[in-house]
Parts: C-alpha cells; structure tokens; sequence
C-alpha cells in the first residue's frame, strides 16, 4: 500500500511508534518483563528469565518475516514466539518451556498494543502543552485587540482576539485532562485472564501482573478476562474529540486567513508550495492537515465502536477491526496537534486587518449597535475577562503536569 | 415524519422528555430560574419575577405553533420568548422588559437540551443499575455451571456461565461510572458569556449562574463563552459506547439463543409473533433492539464529532446538526438498556444445553483438552473467579449510587 | 420525540410522504391492487376484490392505533392487515379471509416504502430540473464575467462565473440520471417470493407482478426471493452523492458570501433572522441547511450499509435499521434540493466585487500572472468553454425528461 | 505505520497495485501517453516525445526519496516531474520543456489514480466471476436439498440450500454489473481543463485527450474542468456495497459453520490456526476478512461522501481526505472477494446436518407447519425456483464478460 498519504496526516515519530519493528520491540518488553516478574516470585528460574530478557532485543528478529508469517495466521504473536523461543534455545535449551510461559497470543498483543499507544499518546501531550502555551501567549499579547464574532460565516458582534484564542485553548486543556484520565484506564497489563491458563500461574497472576505493571508503566488489571475494550475504545473517542476540537480551530484560522479576510497568517515556512510559482499563494498547509484529520477521525471512531458487539470470547473478525483503525487514529491524532503546534507558535496576527473588517461593518450598524462596538468598555470587558481565562486555563495546565510527573 | 420506527428503537419515557412540549417545559424552566435568580441579586423586581414565573407553565403555551414558527426561523427560541413577554404583559406590562433579560436564544436552547438530557441520563442510570443487578444475581447462581467459550464463533474452552454474566457486567459498570462524570462535565447552566451581552447583567453573573446551577440541578460553567461542546461530544461518546456494550451481550444472547444452540432464552412474554403462526418461533425481539441501536449509534457520535469544527463563534449548520442527532442518539440509549434490563431480568438459562453442547465436543478433544474441559478443578477456579468478581463490582455500583445521592 | 429539527432539514412535502398515514396509505393501496390483480387472473372472487379495493382508504383507518399496536409487535402491517380484515367483514363476510391472500407482511411492508419512495424521489426530481435551470442561467448570463479560483481558500487564478455555474451543475446533471437509474432498479412491486407462500398463487405470482407494476407505477422483479436490498442501498447512495453535490455548492455560496468576499448573496426573503436585530446580518440559512445535510448524510449511508450484512433470511434488527435511517435519508434529500432551489433561482450576484477581489491581487501578482489575469482571451476562451458546457448539460437534461417522460 | 493489519484485510496483487511504486508507475505512464498525443498532433516535437517515453521507466526512479519529497510539499507529482525533467535531461537538453506540457499536478495524480484503480477493478471482477460460477455451481449441485430459513436468528420455514445459493449470487450479479458501469463512467483521463492552461494546448485539448484515453484504456471526458468527483464517489459507493453483499454471504457462513449447527465449513486449508493446538476449531478465517471488510467499508464510503463538499476549486484537505481513504477503500475490497472466491470455490456442505437441524424442529411445529415443510412439493416447487435462478443470473453474466471483451 502506498505510504504518501499516510506521512502527511501523520507524524515521523508516530509512525515509528506503530511501525512494524516498534511493535515487535513492545512485544519483546511483554516477554521480558514477563519473564522477570516469573522468576521474581519463583514461577520460573532464574537463569531462563536472563535467558530470556537477554534474547528479547528487537534487532536480533528478522521484523518483515515474523509479519509475513503472522499475516498468514492472523495472529503475528505466534510467530513471533516461536523466534524467540528458537533463538532462547541457542544460548539456553532448558529456558525454551519458560518463554511466554501461562501467557495467550492475546496478552502479548494487547499488552504491546498498550505499550506503543502510550508512547504516542506521550507524544500527544506534549504538542498539546506546546499549543496550549502558545495559545495563552497570543491571548495575553492581543486581550484587547478587537474582533469580529461571526455566526453562520456572517459578522455579529465585537470581542477581542485574546479572548478568541482562550476559547480555542479550553478544548485542548479540557480534552488533555479527559485524555490523561481515559489513557489510565485503558492502558492496562493484559495477563492470563482466561479460566483454565490461570492454572500454569499457580495463584500469583495478580502478583506477576503488579511487578510488570509498575516495570512496564501501565496499569494493573483487576478483571479476570480480557482487556476492557469499552475503556480502549473511551480512548478513541477521546483522541477523536481532541482532532475534533483542533480541526475547530484549523477552520478558523483557514477562514481568517482568506486573502480577502487577511486577519492571520500561516507561517510561511511551512507553507506546501502546491506546484504554483505564484508569490500571493499562502496556503494554510498545516491548517488543512488538521482539517482532513477531522473529517476522516469520525469515521475512524464509529468503526471502533461497530467492532465492541463482537461475538462471544472474542471474534476474528472485530479484533482485526480494532487493530486496523487504532494506529490509524493515534497517529493521526499526533499528525494533527502537531501540525497545529507548529501553526500557534508562529501564528501571524494583523490586528490591522481585524480593525478594518469591522470598521468595514460601520455602515451597516444601527446606532445602538455603532456605539457598543467601538466603545473603550467593550475592549476593557474582553481584556478583563482574557486575563481571567487564561489564569483560570493555565493553572489546570500546571495542575495536569504536576499530576503526570508524580504518577 | 413516521413515528413508528422511533418508537421501537426508544422508550416512552425518553420520548416524552424530548418531545416538544418536553423542550418547551425545559425553556420555560430556565426562563423561571433566570427571573427568580436575577430578582434574588436585585437585578429585576421582585414583582416582575413573580410574574415570569408563574407564567413559565407549558400547559399556557400553544407548543406546535411556536414549533412551527420556530421552524421558520431555525429558533424556537424566538417565538417562545415573545410568546411568554405577550402572555406576561396580559398580567403585569411592566415586567415585559424583564423576560429573558440579557440571554441569547442560546443560553435558552442550550440550556433547556441541559435539562432533558439529564432527565434521560438518570432513566438510562436507573436501568443500568436493573441490569447489572440482574447480571449479578444470574452470576452468582450460575458461578461454577459450565458453559463454552467461543472465538470466531467456534468453541474453544470451558469457563462457567457465571463468570460470563460478570464479563457482561464489567463494562455497564465502568460505563456508569464514566457516565455520571461526563454528565456531570456536560450538562451545565448557559449563561450570556458573549462579551457586551455581560454588560447588563452588571458583573453579577457568576452569581446568577450559581443560584440557577443548584434550582436546576446543573453544574454552573467557570468559562466566559459559549457551552462547551467538547464535552457534549464526551457525553456523547459514553452514550455511544454504552450502547456498544449492550449490543455486545444482545449479540451472544442471540447466539446463544439459537434453536440450535438453546441455551439462553430472551423471556417470552418480551417476544415479538413477527406474524408467523409457528409455536416454535422464541424471537430474541429485545435483544434485536439492543443490536440495531448497537449498528445504529456509531453512526449518531461520526455525526456529532464531525460537526464539531464548526465556523467561528458558531455556525448555523453545525449547531442544527447536533441538535438533530443527539435526541436520537438519547433516547436510543435508553431504548437499548431498557430492553436489555428486560430481558436480563428474566432471562430463560439452560444449564443442560450448556453442559450438552460442551459434552459433544469430547470426540474431537486431545486427552489434554479433555481432561481440562470436564475437571472439577475449572469449575472450583471459575466459581472463585466468578464470586471475586460479583464482590468488586457489587462495591463499585454502590460507591456510584452513594456518590450520586450525595449530590 | 420533537420534530423541531426535523422540519428544519426536511420539507413540509416529503414530510407528509412519510408521515404514518401516508406509509398506511401506501400499505392499503398495495392491497387493493393485490385484490385486483388477483381477481382479474381468477385467484380470488370479483366481489371479493371489490370489497377489498373499497375499504382500502386510509381515511377509514385509525392510523395512530395501527402505529401503536404495530410497534409493540415490531411490525406494523400485522395490525394492519388484522383491521382491514375486520372492515372488509363488515361489508363482505365472504371477503375476508381473501384480504392480503398469499402475502407476508414483508411483502406489504417492502412495496409501500417503495411506493412512498417513489413519490419523494419525483419530488427531489422536479427541483434538480429547477436547480439545473437556474444554474444554466446563472451560467449564460455571467459567461464572461471574471471571479477568481481559489484552491485551499486562496486566490490561485481566474476564471469566469459562468463557468463555476455550469461546475455546480455538472454533477446535479450526472446524479439526476444516476438517481433515476437507480430508483428504477431499487423500486420494485415484492410479492410472495419464499417457497411455500408461493403455493398458494398457483404458479400466477408473474403475472400477478406485472399487473401490480404497471398500477403502482413500479418494476416487477425476477427474482424470487426478497426485495434486493442492494439495490435499495444503491438508491440510497445516490441520495447521498447528491446531497453531497449540493454540500458543495452551498459551501462555495456561503463562502462567496461573507460579508469580506461578498460575491454572492443567497436571497434575502429566506434569510433567517437568528434573533439578531443587526440590520447587516445577510445569513445563508438555506445554504446551511444544505451544509448541514452533507454533513449528516454520509451517516446515515454508513448506517445502512452496516445494516446489509444480516444474518440468514431476514433479520429483525437490521430491518429496523434500514426502515429508521431511510426515511430520514430521503426526506433530507428534499430539504437540501429544495433549499438549494430556493436559494439558486434567486441568487444575488455582484459582479463589480468578484472584478475587484481579482483586482486586490494584482500588487502580489507576477508579471506573467498579471497579464494572464486581466487578459481578454481569458474572458473569451471561458465565455467559449461556458456556453459548449450549458449546451451539454441542457441536452442531457432534456433527454433525462423525454425518458422520464416516456415511462 | 505497521502493515500487519492492512496485509489481512487486502491481497498481495491489490496492494502492489497500489503500492509507492505502483503509482509512480501510472504517473509516468501519463506522461509517457501526454508526450505521444502531443507529439502526434504536432504540439511538441516528436524527438522530445521519444526521450520523454524512453525515460517513463519506473526503474530509473528513486521512488522511495520522491515519496518523501512529496510529502513534506504534500504532492508527490512535484518532485516526480522535476526528476522526470532532470533525466529526460540527461539524454536531450532541448526535451525538458516539453516535460508535463500544459498540465498541473492534478492532471497526473488524478489520471494515475485512474489507472491503477482499472487495474484493481479487473482484479476485482475475476473474483467476482469466481465466485459466481462457484455459487451456481453449488446452487445447481443442491437445488432440492432442504436447509432451514431463519429469521431474526430462528428457524421460520424451509427452503433449498441451492436456492439460498442463487440468494447470495444475485447481489454478486447485479452488483458486477453496477461497478462495471461506474468504473466506466468514473476513471477518465483528466487533462487540463483550468481556463488558462489550456492556451497552451492550442485548441487540441479534446484530441489529445481521446488519443491518450484510447492509449490508457481510460474514458476520455467531456467536461471542461476537473474530474467529476461525483464519479468516482459512485465508484466507491460501489465497492461498499460489494463488500457488504460479500458480507452477508459471510455472516451466513459463519453462522451455519458453527459447531452446535455444523451445515457448513469453510475449507480446512485456509483455516487459521489462532494459537490453539485443539484439533476441534474450524475457524471461518476467510468468512471473517469478509465480516472485517463489510464492518469497516461503510466508514470508508463516509469519510469519502464527507470530503466532497468541498471549498471552491480543489481544497488541500478534502483532497487528501479521498487519497488517503481511496487505496484502502479498494484494495479491501479484493482483499474481501479474494477471501470469499476461496471460501465459495471449496465451500464443504454437509446435506444430513441441514437436514438433521429442520427435523428437530419437527415436535415445535404445527400440524400444518409439518407437513408443508417435510413435503415433497416444497422440493420440487424450491428445485424449479433453483434452476431458473441459475439460469437467469448465468446469463447475466455472459452479457457482462461479452461487453467487457467489446470494449
């Protein structure tokens, strides 16, 4: 499948993340971590857990292989541990019964899956930080520069630039927070859980399963089956309310960033060129990433949620669903914000512009109208309440910050 | 529009809240607690107050004329506000000017979709809690029956019926818990917030909004503009993925109530004839709501998340989009786990087909399967498992419940 | 449920189509053409049929207690048919057991929403030819008058008005005549069809058909099973492509008309106030209704072809699932065409402001481009290439009508 | 980003098609086709078309480095026509100006897309004419075999399993015939057609193009601007509803596949193993691409419908929409007529169980059920049925392959 359109809704950093060998190496950290834990609390011996932990390095599997063979099974866990226990036994045959020992495909996978998605949505948060400040810088420099509100794409009334961009800022530090908080909740250690393979761990599964989780940093599960797809899937909605609320903020920026508007500008240097040799082109590039990223984010959200109904334990078909669209949504997710932390922290504002397209309105106005929106309180009411806002957004961002580190 | 259709995909009660005159009653809701918020803080006279409030009665309002004219215009609150000033002038003129004194048609509307939303949330909280209590029951009296586990719907182990009830139960139970929070997040007093309409309610506001927020049970809104639509979306989402979990057990509830299959049975009072005459027909006519809302929903949020980046301050088209959707998407929910708190109620649990059709794979086992499949020990782990499980869960229904009576 | 909004994205025409006494009326005119039909090929009694076809008027039906007991019972021609055999038996004892003779309720059912569908389609019709009508001569009288082409809503070259109309119209043209492909194959009399049921027609179910199409004004169907759903599908893909072609129209228009472009002013009489009392607002709510239904329609699209895959011969759920999403697909169909219609045939448009937004260029131009830009050969050639588009594309229309026509 | 999952859901043919190199292949192939009209209606020199037709040669091309220059200007025609010029330099200087002469950067990528689509469709409809043959095959193999119909997942009546097999054909057909007629109308040769760029061509646009549609295999256009996106949106609704006929298929396999209903296996050989070593497990893996595909599809087509009301003359963001959803829209679609001609071709059928299931039905039913379902009439009435199916929809299918080899 071709790979062009992909990169450009996406992220370099994000797509190694989901990429075939960052999904490989997150499997290996399951099988090492695995291991350790096992031999910490005597379920297997020592000397297979260094074995194993030794063996389980990314570069010593042959990645295209391992996923041709696992396409063919649909299920790229049981080639995978068949290599490593091939590759244990070299340096250790009596190791080899101890590789992914009591474990199912599905721990390996789902608990991998855990891994790299919270790698990504690190790197979320971090472009979330970025945009957020920069969006509180901007409010701070133009709280009283003045600013037409518009409905239905027609001008209504006066507010100032500041407060505009307070408004823009509130989704994301309210969606970082909802995504913190969905992120724990899904990002789990996927152990056992099915009657029967309990067995092989001898009552210490809830034991093993705490060592890894503090090992691996995701939660612990304390449901006996498989992982929660209902939390999972909170995830994606909420990644999908987050491009959601960016794209509202890229169509603004688009809209005012019409020639014929002219109140902002995308920065310039990373502008697509668009194949014109015209020098008036100032084309919203990155605007538009998050803008596709919107539009496609919805479907990718109601094709998740279609898959939940699955049939019985588990269904073929529906964990396949999942599995396609999750990468796809994550990585456009960081495709977005990171497009649109590049836009807010070299926004170009010409409050010149956004004078002159009111003043522009003067003529139409009733007299009431004229008055209340060329007057100094208005300007003075938006500066106030600017202040307010972005004091009141800044402190949840700190708050946010402070809770992760101590996690 | 024929009604038919809404009708069995939803419930009375959910219908009725968001009939018209159930919207018209939630406007006229807000127009009170306005009046006797504002006249509590000095801003309108107590007389007047008096006379908006005891005008606020739906039975005086003509509903399909204002929803006709509201139609016309695209706001219903337009022909409501000026209905309520006529049919407050015909008693007392001068409290005329004091009708929705400093709100837009917004803060009505938003408002008003506040309150019967939360009205439906707390049908569809009720109903949850019947079904997990139902699960809980089947659960514990079914911890150690044997029944198949089944992936790609072929069998490929044993675990007990029970603890199947409390895989069910799982995820009813996290979704309250997340719903409660992200209604608590959502629905929220809409109150002016555009600069310059602030300006008549002299600084007291925030004041205003408090008084209204604990009359009408809603959370009152920190930020200075518009609802934020982020976490509607987020409530949503939850609606969504609650509906999604429920199609979930409908789905094995179907399967496993195949006449082939035969062990579960949808109670046949619930049963719809679907015009045959055959005595042998048990038609799982609940559950089949449940999985059409489940195919349905996803649908519902891709429309909602997709109008969300909408144009500037608001955009005409957007808003009418999420007001379209989100009845249906309400009411739908509350069809779906109506019809499943009946059928879980009652539900018809066929131990002896469960055991018959585990029986019948026993040729096809290898010794070790055999072995594991028909030992005591599986069902002694699976009752245990079982039993653990109702515990957490039971507790974490009733933190929810004693959490919500706090309120 | 409240029809507030329904109404908004709806047509008070297509409304009333689908309204349960227009579904119960196409239920009982399938009847009384069955009863005819079998009567002329000596199936059932001439007095009989004369019964059957006098009592089969909508107005002797109570149509909202049908609609209840049909939604208890998830389906409503089983009351239905029960009360007409209860009216034809006060009349004609004898006639009675020959009411619906052979039928399942699938088969009344299926032929009304094809019926009903009809007629909305015939509608949507007639304002695609008004549409096209304008367009082409939007298109003749602006042929040679300049705008600018703008790719990623910036200013990248010009062309002529006339030429942007006839790009409107293209695809109104095209999906005219897919629309009326598709309707022919979807729109099909259903008869009988499973084995068994067939017995009793005594081998004339054919010609039964056919004389029930050439009434209904419908296809007869080969085959011999259940309505294609397929083709159902296919119509109401069409139905989405077109409220998707009129999306796009309606966002050029709302674009062109913000109040910095002002190019274009949708018509001012539809212009909804939105409780403002600014005298400059101009909103564009029709095209906003347009841009509201592109925005909703790919869901319900989305939704019905989830709904195809159903298991075995019918399913209850997914029956339901078509039968809730398309009523709502068709009508939206006319909501958007019609407000397009109302929007195109009085298009304000201002020529000296699509000349001078070119003319704010120039300064960014380079030299090349300026003298291309302003060139009368540009005039010339897009004059040339408008008026060999209006030709195609009427003559295309007049042979869609002709056939149409010819039927 | 990972290729494990879009490997299962597609075919190794579709996705070289579709591949980076696959489509630079088709973008040279325009050019090479471009220098050819041109040279042979004397626009440019036939000694620069020789050059620029030698240099067309995939190989000589660093695809990889042009796919990342495209994407970060978000074009990949961009750089490929830049290197294009730099080699055809190589060998004759005087050529480079006659290098993509006339056309933009959407006449290549549109033409390209075009082209490699052709390619998947012809995949495409060899598996469908599979699948068909295998269809009426087992359709004629078991015209009078018994098998249950079942409604809402419940025995309801009996019919022939060849009956149900000519069912399953009959949305195959019908749906062949569609896409061949929209593929028809959708993949045109796409050349110049912005007023402008069209000068250059000299008034010989019309018959260059036809040269190279006859060249390409493409349709030549009629319209003066870019590609109907209507089109190609029809040709996308299309394969969604391929999907979801092939769907359907799936589910009833599935279903009759089960252990405890055993009518039906899905060939052993393609069987995958899931991890489980229990010799017992039939897994429906084929069924199940099939079941993921007709999940997803829907979403696809959405996302498609969503873009295409798109801003002014060609918006960077609903572009990308469609390029990105496009080769997974199609390549899933051979992936999932792929997996079913494999399922249909070796399908096993197991007569006694279909059998076996309706007689233990026999003690539920009514004296009357009884008999019409265990009678000899039902066999021959549903073998008559059988037959004329198979020979209505084999003839269908003549005329289909006949009129493609005309083309």
């Amino acid at each position: 499948m071709n790979s062009i359109f992909e990169y450009s809704l996406s992220s370099p950093e994000a797509l190694e993340v989901f990429s075939d060998s960052g999904l490989v190496d997150a499997m290996l950290r399951f099988e090492a971590s695995l291991a350790r834990a096992q031999a910490s609390v005597g379920l297997i011996p020592q000397s297979a857990a260094l074995s194993i932990v030794g063996t389980c390095r990314v570069e010593l599997f042959d990645v295209p292989k391992i996923v041709r063979e696992g396409s063919r099974v649909g299920n790229i866990a049981i080639p995978l541990v068949k290599t490593l226990k091939e590759n244990v036994g070299l340096f250790n045959k009596d190791a080899t019964g101890f590789v992914d020992f009591g474990c199912t495909s599905q721990d390996v996978m789902e608990t991998a899956m855990a891994l790299i998605t919270r790698k990504a949505i690190t790197l979320i948060e971090d472009d979330i930080d970025i945009s957020v400040a920069a969006l509180l810088l901007l409010a701070a420099r133009h709280a009283a520069d003045p600013v037409l509100t518009r409905t239905l794409m027609q001008p209504v009334s006066v507010t100032s630039f500041g407060l505009k961009c307070t408004g823009w800022a509130a989704p994301l530090v309210r969606g970082r927070k909802r995504l913190q908080s969905s992120a724990d909740n899904a990002l789990v250690v996927q152990l056992g859980g099915t009657v029967g393979t309990l067995a092989q761990m001898q009552g210490k599964r809830q034991q093993i399963m705490e060592l890894m989780a503090a090992d691996l940093n995701l939660r612990s599960s304390s449901s006996a089956w498989s992982t929660p797809s209902d939390e999972w899937m909170a995830l994606g909605c909420e990644l999908a309310l987050l491009i959601a609320s960016l794209g509202k903020i890229a169509t603004d920026i688009a809209l005012m960033g019409q020639f014929e508007v002219g109140e902002l500008l995308e920065p310039h240097e990373t502008a697509a060129t668009d194949g014109s040799d015209f020098g008036h082109k100032r084309n919203p590039a990155d605007c538009m990433v998050a803008l596709t990223a919107a539009n496609i984010a919805p479907q990718r959200v109601a094709a998740l949620l279609a898959a939940m109904p699955h049939e019985h334990e588990r269904a073929f078909g529906n964990w396949r669903d999942e599995r396609t669209e999750w990468p796809k949504l994550v990585t456009m997710a960081h495709g977005s914000i990171r497009a649109m932390a590049q836009v807010l922290t070299r926004l170009q504002v010409d409050t010149q512009r956004m004078r002159a397209n009111r003043d522009a309105l003067r003529p139409e106005l009733t007299p009431q109208a004229t008055q209340e929106w060329f007057s100094l309180a208005l300007s003075r009411e938006a500066a106030t309440l600017t202040h307010s806002q972005i004091s009141l957004l800044g402190n949840a961002m700190s708050l946010l910050n402070i809770a992760a580190k101590a996690e």
